[in-house]
């Protein structure tokens, strides 16, 4: 039947579901699956790391459908990313840069066929008016050949990766959740490697937390901890209460927060 | 196998999944989407916005579910009302206005066929024990002359329309989206008729936007713009900002702003 | 088909979306509904409370998917609920109280099967990487002696029942809903049984409230009133108000405020 996720900018508001009208007027039979429409608003980077959680959990084949969308109307692409895996679909913003860095294979292709839209096309709303008939039709089968010309290069963003130096290893906080836990862009294997079995010393703001532990559950209340999230990222959080807020951010302030670790 | 929608002021707590449980378990394979439950409590006007906007975007048969319902387990009618195109299921306190004032030949039907309720009725909770019920046997295509007797007179809300005076378009802020976005009750004919060419001036308290964009792209961060949405009506926003709040209102108390439009 | 119902803290973050991902990978089929996911973070009563309004409501067979996991990771077991009706899977930590003592026959399983797993398993969510598998192989009809050996003595919370006292009947708030309204643990067969047909006055801190009224649209705006909800339970509202803020209580803070019932 096929699968088609939904990420967006639009809130608790009727846009979701009227995108999913569109859909189910195409394909009545795809199910349908948010991922989250809590983005910050017109943050591109929020839902990039939204999508990129998703990889490899959804059946092959599934359709990821990405509207975080400021430049609606303007002379941005529509695009659909056809992976290994899963399709994506959504503007060329930079909404799919970890997928495209995880796969530079992926075929990309501009949104080109207007037979396939649903008309008129607003200068508002692609998500319900070009977005969601083409994820529809791609859940019908529909050949990927058919919706345009190939993209050669699409927008990229700035997707920064931890780096070792004068014997630290330094990374950045990607994004807090909705507890407040902080997801580093620290990877599990790039950390072990280089602790080498020793014990690392986290450095976070004027945070030090030392050691990584196996759990949440272990620490005390009240305890900063850091501990490899379900992603195998390094994350840093607050046992028991909300780290993010106790430095003083807003969730969508914590991006690029300097976390470096060291050896002891 | 039908669409049944869902729209109320429930929030993000248990309710709408409690009238999901009841439906799937008349209707197994009926298709169920979200529009909003986040319709201020109690706030029939902005239930029918949320409805309003659904109008023609889901397939014909579609069976619309609205509980936004002060007047629970008093002598309000629950009705269903039958347009050409969709149904309607929800308390007769003007929550179908729109609708009802777009296909004035709509059917609407008192639902007083109580074998075809939840049993026990509660005093509060009509969403799970008669809507839910409802929507679901008509989802299985139950004859609409089943449920009870034609109501001939439904309540409507008062939904103001622009009109001209003193070579001035008036109208008022319907309501504001997530994003802050004023949309107003001036649909785009009737201002283009208006305008004849010229150019707007539009004025919404002590603001004045000078043209009509055709995106929100094209504006400069921070600026002030006017444009068509998606639903052709005109919308006031704030590029890259929110601009109900930085008027100083919550968005449920946008509506009835005056909005005024000269020609240049 | 069956249906997997969901219930956790995860807020609208993309976690709900990423174990519905790997239940359709497993059951392309079943049907999904959220409850709440806006439990307080780690609030483990909060859940429950949630969990027990879908008591009855959804078909029988459902399985109800519960993830309010403060010690996920650490040695709390994995279990899964057969009640008479329905299925419940979550941790051993006291979220399925309210069923478990409706049900004292209900058998509880440890999950050890690690072939239903999805691997690896992290240590942080076990809701993608055990809950969500094992509720989709139930849903496929899996032999629950499959999951793994009984478990005896469950985790119970403290679970306060309403009892009789110096001509007082004495009960106390168990939750806030999205409206501010206080459900209470006064069940109508209790009260009705004391009042034996005489008014009742109660008392919640310095309220005093006469009588039960039948509805909330009998009572003037602004007016304290009380009523029995869609679940039986005594509850206290404030027409057209958020009574729980109006007390001065956060909606998390209502647990445990006491309710006393005198006859006049």
């Amino acid at each position: 039947m096929g699968i088609i996720t939904l990420t967006s900018d639009f809130g608790l508001g009727p846009f979701v579901g009227l995108m999913k009208g569109v859909i189910l007027g195409i394909s009545p039979q795809v199910r349908l699956v948010d991922l989250s429409h809590q983005v910050p608003a017109q943050d591109i980077r929020a839902g990039a790391l939204v999508l990129e959680q998703a990889m490899g959990v959804f059946p092959p084949g599934t359709i990821h459908l990405g509207v975080v969308d400021p430049g609606v109307g303007t002379k941005r692409h529509p695009i659909c990313v056809e992976s290994k895996r899963e399709f994506y679909v959504g503007p060329d913003n930079g909404l799919f840069t970890p997928m495209l860095l995880a796969d530079p294979q992926a075929r990309i292709r501009i949104l080109e066929n207007q037979a396939l839209f649903r008309r008129p096309v607003s200068n508002t709303f692609h998500g319900r008016d070009i977005f969601a008939p083409i994820a529809a039709h791609l859940s019908l089968g529909l050949d990927p050949g058919q919706l345009g010309p190939v993209l050669e290069s699409p927008m990229l963003l700035d997707w920064p990766t931890a780096h070792e130096k004068d014997n630290l290893l330094h990374g950045v906080v990607m994004a807090a959740d909705s507890f407040g836990n902080l997801a580093t862009n620290l990877i599990r294997g790039q950390v072990e490697s280089f602790l080498a079995g020793k014990t690392a010393l986290i450095t976070l703001a004027k945070l030090e937390i030392e050691g990584i532990s196996p759990t949440y559950g272990q620490a005390g209340a009240g305890r900063n901890l850091a501990l490899f999230n379900s992603q195998n990222r390094l994350e840093l959080a607050l046992k028991g209460g909300d780290l993010c807020r106790k430095l003083g951010y807003e969730p969508g302030q914590a991006f690029g927060l300097e976390v470096t670790i060291q050896r002891r």
